[in-house]
């Protein structure tokens, strides 16, 4: 058996201590997978002192100095659970370019300046792994840069953020509208206090970034993923979902695509969306997480698991502390980020997307030529029109359509000019449409 | 670009042309990924001059002398898609002896004997990877052999069939019987002429003893494998099933336990078995292939996609090309097997399952206490009894009863007093039972 490798942990929050618990659990086996034993070398938190239940640590390992910690020559890999852009960044930055390899679960900075990580990774001959940043245990990211690097990936769509699931699941099975659930989700402990990360598509918007940079080999930051939340999704668009036998779930899609020049292109979007039921991804409920992978020879594969909580986060975290281990007894570095495509991302307005429009009309002669006229005039070519009765029994009418495939930018036109026609008396619900229908 | 990586093809049959079109649509791709370009240095095929369509490769590049081809030192990495125990076992332990690297979708030769292959790789410094050997296109050998390593791994549950799933999935949707099921699956392709290995459980065997392999780091052999077909499941199973809000599965089922005296073993067994509608497995339909992996830490994770197919295939195997292949420009190797834990395989009799019983009986005084003392006198607790009257008209009743888990051979021993009681007309259903009820 070699000499142990030895960890630096910064952080020591749910993740922290459920990473120190399975490193103190599986010793022997970990020992055994890598050839070596593991050890801590130390653990940097906020603030000493604090009670940390009974983890089974020495005490004497804890330190407020982080940058000392990652300096030490007898730190092989640092194992960053803090998470956040800064101090963060500068730590890693500064541990990978010392020769250290890193294993991080910090999306946020990955999906902001992963570009420095990497490049600092390269100069310092480290291995950068970042399995725990998307989708918690679920081996996702290496089965992308590992894997399916023979064959060529040509749509990503995930439901990569626990808490809205969990709120847009409780929607669908109880009728609840957004706030209602949401009260449900803080109560059972799925949202935060704060839920705007979540609610908003803050998160789900770095995981996509990152999950594009590696589907497409290409450099996609968080500032590129277009973004809505579910916060303005109503128990009336459910309701026009399950009408449609579909649900809607908070979707992060990434998609190759070609430009009016002909030029490849990526288009990296987080929204809420329809699909059918019959979809593998309607039946991820709670808060688990799945993501849907589309490949020109593999096919459909879908990846399928929890997407938080400590003990997931932990195990995705501790298989890359075992992988980055193995290099460097190996004396190897596995494969840096691989960006050379460099595909550029394609603005909102060019992603190709499917609408579901609900409208409230007046229920007279010319009013459906009206509406499709406006359709037809921002090329919009429609699937499917459903005409009932309105239920306010005001005499007008419910005008149900959806879309084939268009530029967004031509759908919120449509739907801009819809609103503005004197027929239409209010637009009930706007919801795009994915996975077929 | 450093110097081409060089491949050696043995087979070109459908997964094999679809390697060598991949390896030509994808080149620039493959280069980039790998640091060198990827070359065809020979194909190994039985006879020469077959029509072989527009596959885009020079002629001058087949042969039918597959160990000569091996030999050459300009062969840096032997793919073999021919199946079979021999002649592939001598060609790849001749391969992995002389430093070769191996991609194999060789499920009943690792099987069978991947010891033999492990040693050899051992031996000669090469890798051996096979990916494709087990569910398709499916990243799924990858993340268990090195995504989870941090974790342990308690169960193993799978769809890794296509041929029977397709089968059982028209029987649960139609009604048919097996036979009627087969011969659609004959008509559509999902079925070969001789269908033994698919439906007797032969190839799901296979494939159960490399994941149970891989999983509890314990050399297993399909000869290890509990092996039941699905050609005695009738039509009155699959009703019996949807009844209780089931379907019926061929499932590979690797599953960690303990024996009477307290060491750990693992149970490796194939055979239909009855899992609630709600079950994530359950709605794997058609020909695709799942595999639903418990583990300590991460949870419950589900892997989903194409189990078979030229192209699917062919995706693993060249997944696993550009691995060797970058290991071999760094000069390294992958971990080695990982066997060290060397579980024990336990009994099938031992393994721990569940039973649903359906029985006709006579309906008259003390027949539920008789069959209830069956039950007991073998140590069985009954989880749940339904009793209704029989179809028949004849004023017998139907039982059915669902017991808690308890050793298989116990069960087996309670189903045949069962069939020798005076009051039981007939044992009308066995099913195992799995994935909760």
């Amino acid at each position: 058996m070699k000499s142990p490798v030895r960890l630096a942990l910064l952080g020591c929050g749910t993740v922290g201590a459920e990473v120190v618990r399975l490193l103190n659990e599986q010793s022997a086996d970990l020992a055994a997978r890598i050839g070596a034993p593991l050890e801590i070398a130390g653990i940097a938190v906020r603030r000493l002192g604090r009670d940390r239940g009974d983890l089974p640590v020495d005490p004497a390992l804890f330190t407020t100095d982080a940058l000392g910690l990652i300096k030490r020559d007898d730190v092989d890999v640092v194992v960053e659970v803090v998470g956040g852009i800064e101090p963060a960044r500068g730590w890693l930055v500064e541990a990978l370019r010392a020769g250290k390899s890193v294993v991080t679960a910090n999306k946020a900075l990955l999906a902001e300046d992963g570009g420095a990580l990497h490049d600092a990774a390269v100069e310092g001959g480290g291995d950068l792994y970042y399995e725990a940043s998307v989708a918690g245990a679920i081996p996702l990211l290496r089965p992308l840069r590992e894997s399916l690097h023979g064959d060529r990936i040509t749509r990503v769509t995930g439901i990569v953020n626990g808490t809205t699931n969990f709120i847009l699941s409780a929607m669908h099975a109880t009728g609840a509208g957004f706030a209602e659930a949401l009260e449900e989700a803080t109560e059972l402990g799925y949202a935060e206090a704060d839920p705007t990360a979540d609610v908003e598509g803050f998160d789900a918007a770095a995981k996509a970034a990152i999950l594009a940079s590696l589907a497409f080999h290409s450099r996609v930051g968080a500032a590129d993923v277009h973004r809505e939340g579910i916060t303005e999704v109503t128990a009336a668009d459910m309701a026009s979902a399950k009408a449609m036998g579909c649900t809607i779930k908070l979707l992060c899609i990434a998609a190759r695509g070609t430009d009016a020049q002909g030029r490849e292109t990526v288009s990296v979007r987080v929204h809420p969306a329809m699909i059918p039921l019959t979809h593998p991804l309607a039946s991820v409920g709670d808060a688990f997480n799945a993501v849907f992978v589309e490949a020109d020879a593999a096919g459909q594969l879908m990846f399928y698991g929890r997407g938080a909580g400590g003990a997931p986060t932990a195990s995705a975290v501790l298989g890359d502390v075992v992988a980055v281990a193995r290099n460097r007894l190996a004396g190897v570095r596995s494969a840096s980020e691989s960006a050379y495509a460099a595909l550029p991302v394609r603005p909102m307005g060019e992603a190709l997307t499917r609408y579901h429009i609900s409208l409230d009309v007046a229920d007279r002669p010319g009013v459906l030529e009206a509406v499709a006229g406006v359709f037809a005039r921002h090329d919009v070519s429609i699937a499917t029109v459903r005409q009932g009765p309105s239920g306010g029994g005001n005499g007008d009418a419910v005008l149900v359509i959806v879309t084939h495939v268009a530029p967004d930018a031509a759908l919120a036109a449509t739907v801009s000019e819809l609103r503005g026609l004197d027929i239409v008396r209010s637009v009930a619900s706007v919801l795009r449409v994915e996975g077929g229908l």
